[in-house]
């Protein structure tokens, strides 16, 4: 397909390149700066522009893939006509494109992006919604050249799954930054965690994350649950969480 | 060498396993209940007792792999004499085998371990300390047979290793559940989860922590944390969570 991706940071970056490796052609790249549009456009070998008056009228789909508050404001200043928009935001409603656009869905590859760290889309769950069945269509052909793993989600689920991933991706990267910030306290390296971290990612592969909870909390072990907020004294904000999460802990395995 | 194993849960059947395979020879298990002895013992093909006077003394080291709680109760029981005693528990201090023991240390695999999962011990950190130096020389002794990964750390160390662990693994996997239990209320599967849940671990492998930072917080995108916290009023404990993290993440990245 002639697709026009909208943005240039991490997700337009790593949906780019996996497009064009699956033989799409990518048309032109938009950014507001010309810096990230030229880097983008360099990579995937094809025009860009910093004027959004200035894309091209003959893509078959257009890839929004902006920062949420920034959607609405790529939206108004072009007319679409009949093309076929999309946008890439987990916690937007398809409706925000209604307005605008006669065809149109969302896109929503479920990963984390950054621009350095290639993303293999294979496997990679593919979140679509579109606002007729031939839209739909058209968004599973090509979220299947992509991946093998379509998900038809409203936007309702859509943004329970982005939710999700802010506790399972997110919150969960920061767990590992507060992991270093204790072990360097030490002299320790964050090296030491890394087999651990592996480890309980790969244990919810094959069993669910109730069975596989371990640790003071799910033991009701309250006398090592005392000694770490006694260690956390000093970090008033990781003790109020320690106790907060132990205590949930506590009560789900009951 | 000739290994006593004192305990039969996750730990001591992990390493049961994994020092039997490195052609160590498991001369006895003790357990409280005969029932995990007796699998335990079947498993290694070795004799068990549940009485801690009957535990041979023919063992070149003994190892404690038992509840912190239960620890000095097995210590009581028995005379230790000369031999090399160690327990595995992250946080309690060394010390506690010193008026019972003569030769003494400690052997913390840094792992999270379930009886059904086996765990490779070969790039497993394992964390030593012992009373004497030539003690310290054994453990080191038997712990790289076991792994290529051995870290020398006191018991504050330890015991600040075992606190990150808390937060980098069960407090993670914690995190997965709440993953799952918030796609369930919108009959989503956990499955759309785990290609997120190994990138955003993987991540870390050859990224800081702080680098591979992404979500709202990390944007201080208001609007959609706002979204998110009302998302959760029905979960006060979650909101509450939300809050709290995304605010340390804030101020972390600003």
């Amino acid at each position: 397909m002639k697709v026009c991706l909208i943005g240039a940071g991490n997700l337009a970056t790593q949906l780019g390149v996996a497009l064009s490796e699956k033989g799409h052609q990518i048309v032109q790249v938009w950014s507001r700066t010309s810096k990230s549009a030229a880097e983008l456009a360099s990579k995937l070998e094809c025009p860009y522009t910093t004027e959004l008056s200035s894309i091209y009228s003959d893509a078959e789909i257009y890839i929004i893939a902006v920062s949420d508050k920034a959607i609405v404001n790529v939206l108004e200043k072009r007319e679409w006509g009949n093309s076929m928009v999309v946008h890439t935001a987990g916690s937007i409603p398809m409706e925000i494109l209604s307005p605008y656009c006669t065809n149109f869905g969302v896109f929503y590859p479920f990963q984390t992006f950054t621009i350095t760290k290639k993303v293999e889309f294979d496997h990679l769950p593919v979140c679509i919604e579109a606002n007729t069945s031939e839209n739909l269509e058209l968004l599973n052909s090509l979220a299947q050249s992509l991946s093998q793993n379509i998900k038809f989600v409203d936007s309702d689920q859509r943004q329970h799954i982005h939710l999700a991933a802010v506790f399972v991706c997110n919150f969960v990267n920061h767990f590992y930054a507060i992991g270093e910030e204790l072990l360097q306290k030490k002299g320790l390296d964050f090296d030491i965690l890394k087999p651990l971290i592996l480890e309980t990612a790969a244990k919810v592969i094959d069993h669910s994350p109730i069975s596989s909870q371990t640790g003071p909390a799910s033991r009701k072990d309250r006398n090592i649950i005392d000694k770490h907020l006694a260690m956390l004294s000093d970090y008033p904000d990781l003790k109020n969480l320690y106790a907060l999460i132990s205590e949930r802990i506590i009560q789900t395995h009951k």
